[in-house]
């Protein structure tokens, strides 16, 4: 079996071995850039993974993996034109190293350098692969929608929001063990049941990625803690709040997020007081954790050995910072 | 033999059936949008023109067809934000009807329809009809980056100019007929003289549409002549002026091209009257009717009989005003 760091070779290599033509350098330079900088390649690690646990020669998956990443790599590239984000990993983003126009265009030529990988896919598996791929873009799309018509929208249900982030994050980790599953010859109830492990494990990275923000160590995670709190991002934790809260906790807690440029450090704390108050870092604790158990009892049941299966539920316990 | 407007009417049918999830209406309402302002469909068109000249049955490049249609729309909203463009077929674009982020991710969702729309492609075909959509996606996107890279050059070749709209503009109804052909059933050879054709009646469409700038009948045309003058845009037209002009002619067109703020109908006067003492109308009405030329040649030579390709020679001739 390959393991996390192998599979992460494999992928930067055929990343590194995409051919371009060299007719308009000022296109590719930005894609150059973007694949260049890296990040784990957890989706296309993911994809191979799924594919070794029914076999052995992974080989097949590899440049379909790549475009898996060459796609999350063109949604990064505009939005965060959208998102109007100046930096990502520490680097500055296309549209503010060149410019939006740029980003727009070398985005667009990414999303059919990654349709040139997908060709590679064994034939005979080729028009499941590129569906099960054409369905999980459509559907990240329409998580950005979501994700822009809520920044707009007052409030929002839990619902709403669970849907908008299944969309935006856990479908294309669906859609990667799915796409490596079925190259890896797997039956349709082995690949459907890795694509709900994906979602749910998904769903629940998602969530803990709301809680770090709120909850984490900012010297570990490298971010500065209480963003999405000074931003009022609807994420679970204040969704949640808004629903628990009663009274004069609901009076503070909408002052708090009505108030015009109130000191961030300040809104900061009184908000996490209100969240330890109703308890909001066990209850969403809890969400996520019913997530994560879906999801490794869903990995359960996929026909291969445990053993075979022991890299998959590695890279998603570190993940979730479950290790078992 | 099905001819243009049967074949516009599948066309249509095919993009006002395609299926859209309603789970976020914005996402959507812009591609229905620029779907239905119309256009000739000539791209689709000529694909299933192309199919129709091997194959009786044509039902089975609709979706492609389809595919390409979309395809095109999806560049024509970016390049309309790139562009700044604020009106297309005398209706607000995209991004200025609702707003650029709205413009990019509308944009991106079309591009997988537009995929989905090709997984429709007979399975035997899938791989070949994939890859000449992928190859000419690439190539548009790097013919609207050198048309933004050749904007801020002083001055640009014949070549380099013939090239930028190759690839912008001839590459795409150069992959379409050679798509509706190898779905058709052709042989690589017929395919690949589709293909030719293409690129010649493309590249004499386009130029002779910079013509109609400067000496078309505004009435006809509907569009005021002199816009592409005014804006000292590199036509070819204007890059043979400035190869052929010498002394006196040649200070006065560079006069024209760096005056601030120049009197529009003036500028586009004299630039004209200099065009005329050159007879750059005459030289370049030969680069298109030789590109003409080729185009027919290269259709005269794919092996099927004269009586189905009347269609087709028809559509090219009303293209480019050569009725035959």
């Amino acid at each position: 079996m390959y393991n996390q760091s192998d599979l992460k070779d494999l992928v930067d290599k055929a990343l590194l071995n995409l051919s371009y033509s060299d007719e308009a350098k000022k296109l590719i330079e930005p894609v150059s850039y973007i694949l260049s900088i890296g990040g784990k390649r957890l989706r296309p690690v993911m994809a191979l993974m799924a594919c070794n646990l029914f076999s052995d020669k992974i080989g097949k998956a590899i440049m379909p993996a790549a475009g898996i990443e060459v796609f999350h790599n063109f949604t990064l590239v505009h939005d965060d034109i959208m998102d109007n984000a100046p930096v990502r990993r520490n680097l500055p983003t296309i549209h503010s190293k060149w410019n939006v126009n740029q980003a727009i265009l070398s985005g667009d030529v990414m999303a059919f350098i990654a349709n040139e990988c997908f060709l590679h896919a064994p034939p005979d598996k080729l028009i499941s692969v590129f569906h099960t791929f054409n369905k999980a873009a459509i559907e990240v799309c329409t998580g950005q929608q979501l994700d822009m018509d809520y920044e707009k929208t007052s409030a929002i249900t839990r619902q709403q929001y669970l849907r908008m982030i299944e969309l935006k994050t856990a479908v294309l980790v669906s859609a990667s063990l799915k796409i490596g599953a079925l190259i890896g010859g797997a039956e349709e109830k082995d690949s459907d049941l890795l694509y709900e492990f994906g979602r749910n494990l998904g769903l629940a990275f998602q969530i803990q990625d709301d809680m770090l923000d709120i909850w984490g160590d900012s010297q570990v995670f490298g971010k500065t803690r209480g963003g999405d709190i000074v931003a009022n991002k609807k994420t679970l934790p204040l969704i949640r709040a808004l629903e628990l809260a009663e009274g004069k906790v609901l009076k503070q807690l909408r002052e708090q997020l009505s108030a015009k440029d109130p000191d961030p450090e300040e809104k900061v704390r009184i908000i996490i007081s209100i969240y330890d108050k109703l308890k909001i870092r066990e209850a969403t604790e809890k969400t996520a954790d019913d997530y994560i158990d879906s999801a490794f009892t869903l990995l359960g049941k996929v026909s291969v050995s445990s053993e075979r299966k022991k890299e998959l539920e590695n890279l998603a316990g570190s993940l979730i910072g479950r290790d078992r």
